[in-house]
């Protein structure tokens, strides 16, 4: 078979998708249901039908874009990631996978190859969690990690619960009906930018990954008494916001300090009620995402955590609730995916390595109801979730070529 | 001459006001020039001309309510105050002021009383710093403090400058105009709820001010390097966020230990960017507000405060901006018309006390330019800037009359 990747036309396509976006570029924004997450859909959906694949979208609106197998009573071999995009953030994270995964069936049907078993390329819902609160809700929701009944009672920013805002933006019915049947899928793979510095560092163009890290994510609702800040003597005080202040760098240290160097604690989220200069806060709501291979480590500093935040609150006055947004298990890879794609990687002389995922993936949950390989690219200096991300078209064109081959090989 | 305020009306007066607001009940939020707060101005304009007021408005915004005197050549007697409230603030922050000030004229003009100095009410656009950084905008104009084509170029958290945003809301022509001509108040005289506990704790109706306390804010630009929350290990981190956090830690600790118990510092604002759960802070910014009655102790904890900034942000390989909003000396009320005051209080029999105002009022700017005298009502808890903020029909009332007769005096 003879595989050959159109570099230039994925480049285009992510240009045309970077394009899509709530910020002018170079930044990229696109929160899950607003009208650049429709419109970035739109134009993929799009493309695959040209290619000639076949849409189906779920109650949630993960799309399934379809080439049919000769023999599709068989269990699908899928391929996929994401398009919705954090505040700020670079136009390669996820949209490889989708993209890539694109090109990948196009130069498979330009090879003259026709799979036994179906070829599903998906596109997941809100991979991040910037709206709900949620990270992966469109593969929890598919995997049955997350329960369709309390998945709709999830409220955004403003308080708008997803069964709403998933029907504004013309997805209904119940979300009961997006758990996949059982082994639907043969296979699930997935291309990604690595989102570190390993692959660039040591000059390797694949990644294989063997595990996903174990992430968790908290939020606390900070509540203190506010006041005029000329006002209130300073011993008088009970401020959310320092309290809040306190929370994050304990959150550093019990990262810092976990026993690994692998353990990673962000707060990425401090909004501060009311907000004006001369007004002490008096609410704070504070996220913070905590993430370890090591599950058992990872628990303890969870814990560690909420224990010092009830501290730093009764010692400042302050009522602190804690909720665990989610804290998910880390994941394996199947060792016979895991096989599949070494020996693509080996057609094609392409220098790969075994690796961790330290940042999560929809494969986390796919890894629960279906066999699943996952390979990295290298990005430049390790950066993602910023404007400045980067991979070059050789490296991306690597990825799909492997990508093909391993379909190929799992769909035959 | 027989005095009487008319408490059930101005209670319905400042219910109305209050209607009028961004916010839905309890809360009051009304930023300058936004449409709450040009129907808020509009509301007591109408009230003024129903009084038979001659209306007059700078370019800036500020509002002049004339009662024309027997010899309009002498030198006015001013009282006023503002309508602009923060967010999530209540319904007697300055409204006191203005709304009690129009109704001693009324209660003046009731009595038969015919001023021989103009009398006139005054609405000071902004004396919150919400909108533009910078508290006291019309009064720092109005004396002077601040220069027009300076305060043209600050600019709002949109990045609009004023002279945009004012030509907007209707306000034309240059800001050199605001600045008022030499001696053209003859006295100044502001009503204001205390915002602070003490008239209640002792059971005093009138708090006469002697001073008001120094005001300075600092705004902090803070860049780090942002990152993907997965994928970035601890060593290697640069979070603006909890760069901030020891600043905002810091900033108490500073006012906690100046030597003196009346220093304050508050951390009111404190935006992050991209503010996702799972990135990296790259950059925050920090908004604080410190105050003493002591102008030295105050510049001294400013100047820690610059300095541990540095430090702490060089230790954590971020940089960090910081901007001095304003650092205003503290002011002293007039000897002379404090005696007034205190001759008012004597003749309605009003227990009275003599105190510090800690919060800072357009009188701190007007003290620039005229005899200023300023009077405080107890509030209840000593609670401002929030939803339960109150002061009670007769405690307001107490104030108006112990106003009208100060103006009275002033006046003939």
């Amino acid at each position: 078979m003879n595989l050959s990747i159109d570099k230039d036309r994925v480049a285009r396509e992510l240009d045309q998708l970077a394009a899509i976006s709530e910020a002018p570029a170079p930044v990229v924004t696109r929160i899950v249901f607003t009208a650049a997450d429709l419109r970035g859909r739109g134009f993929v959906k799009k493309l695959c039908e040209d290619s000639g694949l076949k849409i189906r979208e779920d109650a949630v609106g993960n799309t399934f874009a379809r080439w049919a197998g000769r023999q599709p009573e068989l269990s699908a071999v899928g391929t996929g990631s994401h398009l919705d995009a954090i505040p700020n953030a670079g136009r390669f994270d996820g949209t490889v996978g989708v993209l890539g995964g694109l090109e990948a069936i196009r130069a498979l049907a330009r090879a003259g190859f026709q799979p036994r078993r179906t070829i599903e390329l998906l596109i997941f819902t809100a991979e991040e969690p910037t709206r709900f609160g949620v990270g992966c809700l469109g593969s929890r929701l598919l995997s049955g990690a997350l329960d369709g009944s309390a998945a709709d009672r999830l409220k955004d920013r403003e308080g708008k619960p997803l069964n709403g805002v998933r029907a504004e933006a013309g997805f209904h019915g119940s979300l009961e009906t997006v758990r996949l049947p059982e082994a639907y899928y043969h296979a699930f793979v997935e291309l990604h930018i690595e989102q570190g510095p390993l692959l660039e560092q040591k000059g390797i163009e694949i990644g294989i990954v063997t595990a996903i890290a174990a992430p968790a994510s908290l939020r606390f609702w900070i509540e203190g008494e506010g006041g005029h800040a000329g006002a209130v003597l300073m011993l008088d005080r009970h401020d959310a916001f320092l309290a809040a202040a306190e929370i994050a760098l304990y959150i550093e240290s019990a990262a810092k300090t976990s026993g690994g160097e692998d353990t990673v604690g962000t707060t990425g989220v401090c909004d501060v009620f009311p907000g004006a200069i001369n007004s002490i806060p008096s609410r704070v709501r504070l996220e913070a995402d905590i993430r370890d291979i090591d599950l058992a480590r990872r628990d303890r500093v969870l814990h560690n955590i909420e224990a010092a935040s009830e501290q730093i609150a009764a010692r400042r006055g302050v009522t602190v609730k804690t909720e665990i947004l989610n804290a998910d298990p880390p994941a394996k890879c199947d060792p016979l995916a895991i096989d599949m794609l070494t020996r693509a990687c080996e057609t094609h002389g392409a220098a790969h390595m075994r690796m961790i995922s330290r940042a999560y993936h929809d494969s986390l949950f796919m890894s629960q109801v279906a066999p699943v390989a996952m390979l990295f690219i290298p990005c430049r200096g390790g950066v993602s979730h910023r404007p400045d991300e980067y991979s070059s078209p050789e490296a991306i064109a690597q990825g799909i070529l492997i990508l093909a081959e391993t379909l190929a090989r799992l769909a035959e």
